[in-house]
């Protein structure tokens, strides 16, 4: 696919993708697409990864239906980062969170919760 | 330091740093940062990284005087990936950009330039 195969991935071919709120701004997590997902990612309109833990391909709400639609795809100057701005719906976090950076580092060092839970993780995925 | 120690660092020791200005959202880089380095962001609230290519350390702006003067230091569920939310003093990229995700992927796969160029970066960084 034109223009993709230009950017730069890393050694096992992965270039990581910053995904923002295209409304609010809000940064709501960061995962890692390689070259067939950003593919799948442009031809479907929504965001699909690649999961180093589990070595497999993920649409993100593939499972919970919290899915994203892009609204634009952005590169950076040394090719080897995306920002990709879409409509969430629901939640990106899989732990219930609007946002995965839903922690801030308080001046003591403790990482705070400084978010409001959306969804009962366990209601939408299930028990462990 | 307490509570930079518990996140997860990749094999090189390296975590990623999105950089987001705290005014606008506009998500303007990303950088690694490692144990180190993200000691002396919260010591002197100014961004600090590890260059990968150059093996050193580096302070945003260092060379520029495009400074970036830290309001928040947040991390995801994972614990692997950091956002950093700042007062961007000039621009972020190197290029001349204000964020350094200068371009966006148009339909016909083209990465086209949609921000403006706001400095020469031969003007700030020299000849190379």
């Amino acid at each position: 696919m034109k223009g993709i195969s230009d950017l730069t991935y890393d050694s096992s071919g992965l270039i990581p993708a910053i995904i923002q709120d295209a409304d609010t701004g809000e940064v709501l997590m960061m995962a890692y697409m390689n070259e067939q997902s950003l593919a799948e990612t442009i031809r479907t309109r929504r965001t699909h990864f690649w999961s180093r833990s589990r070595k497999k391909y993920w649409m993100k709400g593939e499972s919970s239906g919290h899915v994203q639609d892009v609204v634009g795809i952005f590169v950076d100057c040394d090719q080897d980062t995306l920002l990709i701005k879409v409509k969430q719906e629901g939640a990106a976090c899989h732990k219930g969170y609007r946002t995965c950076f839903f922690r801030q580092r308080q001046d003591d060092g403790e990482w705070a919760v400084i978010a409001e839970r959306l969804f009962d993780p366990e209601a939408v995925y299930g028990k462990k």
